[in-house]
């Protein structure tokens, strides 16, 4: 390629590696099209909380086209992609094939069923807004459902929530749902208690945050206890339906099953023909690009990558946002000519969940933190990764907002069509 | 009846109707049931802004369950209503029958397509979030399949706006879509220019704004033209399909075709077989009763009222408010044995519209007014309306974060699953 001519700049969504990298791009003689399904940004950190009603979609959601309005070497695209030909350079969509001197997958992640993908139905997982007003829409209509039975038993199944997996996910949806049930739904109904409703977190391993050190592990089931969560340890599904799940011989009747269990990564590793590892993803190389094709980048929560330590990087916003951030310099390097960058280096600045509103446990590289001051350093951390992307005033009226209507303002039963054997 | 005993009284819908009839009702020795086929109360004179991405439904719309938390003597119920059996004084919803001592139907009005239904699925109108977020979806997927498409023809179809009706509603729509093509959107895309965008308000009658004096529609149209709209009046929409609208023997191509015309009242008439006027309003004695039915009270837009000159009360939140209030007025009278209240007597308090962001005309019973003041004077009558329902600070934030984030914060395309058709 002619040092001189533009490269064309290939970006395959717009998650936080996605957007990292094209913000990183900003000064690059380039033409850089951003592909990505949804016409938003979301901040998926916080999707748990649009699930269980405390915030709106737009509160946790930005069109991408907005934010990169001033980046006037981005195209965006509104498509989704079916592959890449690896022969002709090209990214093929359903209409067209968009060729390209430099490619960079960042397609992200989905839940992992364990080859029982029948399951989705009925224990959807969380992954884009569109899942968390469905399973918004689901835990609502269950209080609804309850509060119009006269059947004891259906009633019983109706109030009982089951969160499968307590990673973060399952650790803050469950001990979000029992908040919702005890505090902020109670004196919404009349005849049932919504007080009485059952969470029940499930974990196939032996604690929750497995990722976690054990002493943060000890007290978020603690907390998590303390919400009236009942925490089930080495509880394997292995099988749900309509009825509810079952945990070896045991049935436990649920209308509300949410899936926080295990992550599949997005098909890239097929598109390129590559080796991938158990959960799908594409064993990059120290430099992130593919073997064998080193135009060809993949990043995020669909790359496998291994830390200085030869750890694998885990799949979360801060390793993402890195891995979008480096390959956009290695990027300006090769095309400015300067010498090559050396190895992507993982930094890592810890792990963190909430359980409730009133408590978090966080792991610092050099501290660990649990209880109410957890939380708010947790949400300090979180309005400062919010900064990176938009402004602070934004940001600020968003979280007074969040505050002062926590558990009130987006309980909204949008979407349905009302169904004569709904209810 | 028994006046000891406590009186059931049923409303159906939570409109402002339905409502404020509850709430004046708050201290009345009753069993009160309110039935709504939603979960939430909408604010529906600012749907328009939710259709046009200006602001998240959870700005607009309250869980009715928590205006009504503290409201002890009230049910709330989640259901839709098939009928009223004046028979046994039941209201018939799909699964069970519910008896009443009182009842009061609000269950307001949609848009009407004069005879040709199949129009809708063309042209939809503006009554529900779930209208607003899917017209919402439509607006946006107009550009951004303009952006994508190589065809001039069919970029110009998709990058034309038609707006049928120029009532309040349509004059709304119309400015406010106007705006988000030149200012919101105009540095959003590459291959288009969002600023070309043709946004066109049909209207069938002689002027802009019927329901307002001459002097305002003349404003108003002035103000339209200005933001770049094309007011075309004595245009009568003749059919409807997938390209676009025809105007007698006129085809005006469009992919985005809105419907603010016409008004068809809720089939309460049908359910009470009672005498209904053009509209399908059920026609009400001076006290909102049904003739014959002393205990059956029919408010809002679903009511045929006049007032004190002998002209139709309009279909106008203030209206359905001053009925609703009226209404549990009367029953409380009722309840307590006190002297029977008088006639309902209808309050103008005047008519309003927006026209973008910065121009309003209002008509007050003592002044009109036009411009940037009155659409000030606008803003702060609606927040004034709010905070009958909600807390001032909430209010305040909402509209604090709804002025800084204007045409900004909701832009979501959801919703929608990805379709190989789509663009």
């Amino acid at each position: 390629m002619n040092p001189k001519s533009k490269p064309k700049i290939i970006i395959v969504g717009a998650g936080f590696g996605g957007l990292f990298a094209t913000k990183g791009l900003i000064r690059a003689h380039a033409d850089i099209t951003l592909i990505d399904q949804q016409n938003y940004h979301l901040f998926q950190p916080l999707l748990y909380q649009v699930a269980t009603a405390g915030l709106a979609p737009s509160d946790i959601a930005w069109p991408i086209r907005g934010i990169l309005s001033k980046q006037k070497n981005v195209t965006v695209l509104l498509d989704s992609v079916n592959g890449v030909d690896l022969n002709t350079q090209e990214v093929i969509t359903p209409q067209r094939h968009l060729a390209f001197d430099y490619l960079i997958l960042a397609t992200g992640a989905r839940h992992a069923y364990f080859g029982h993908e029948s399951w989705e139905q009925y224990a959807p997982g969380l992954k884009s807004i569109d899942d968390a007003t469905s399973i918004r829409q689901r835990i609502l209509m269950a209080f609804e459902k309850a509060e119009m039975t006269h059947d004891e038993i259906e009633r019983q199944r109706l109030l009982t929530f089951v969160v499968v997996g307590a990673g973060p996910t399952g650790v803050e949806l469950a001990g979000t749902i029992a908040e919702l049930a005890s505090r902020t739904l109670a004196a919404d109904f009349r005849n049932i208690d919504s007080r009485s409703a059952r969470v029940i977190l499930l974990e196939a391993g032996p604690r929750v945050l497995p990722a976690m050190p054990t002493e943060l592990t000890v007290y978020a089931e603690k907390s998590l206890t303390n919400l009236g969560v009942e925490v089930r340890l080495g509880s394997a599904v292995t099988h749900c339906d309509e009825s509810g799940v079952m945990i070896g011989d045991e049935h436990l009747p649920s209308a509300t099953v949410l899936w926080a269990a295990g992550v599949a990564a997005s098909p890239a590793a097929q598109w390129l023909e590559a080796n991938a590892d158990r959960a799908g993803r594409v064993i990059v190389k120290a430099d992130l690009s593919v073997p064998d094709h080193p135009n060809v980048f993949v990043i995020g929560d669909t790359a496998a990558v291994k830390d200085s330590n030869g750890k694998p990087v885990p799949g979360i916003a801060p390793a993402a946002k890195q891995q979008g951030r480096y390959v956009s310099d290695l990027l300006k390097a090769l095309i400015e000519g300067r010498p090559k960058l050396g190895e992507f280096k993982y930094k890592h600045s810890g792990n963190l969940a909430t359980i409730g509103r009133k408590s978090a446990v966080i792991e610092l590289p050099f501290i660990r933190l649990t209880g109410f001051f957890a939380w708010w350093v947790w949400g300090i951390a979180h309005v400062y990764f919010l900064i990176g992307v938009h402004s602070p005033l934004l940001v600020g009226l968003s979280w007074l907002r969040q505050y002062v209507t926590y558990g009130r303002g987006s309980r909204l039963i949008t979407g349905r069509r009302f169904n004569k054997d709904d209810v």
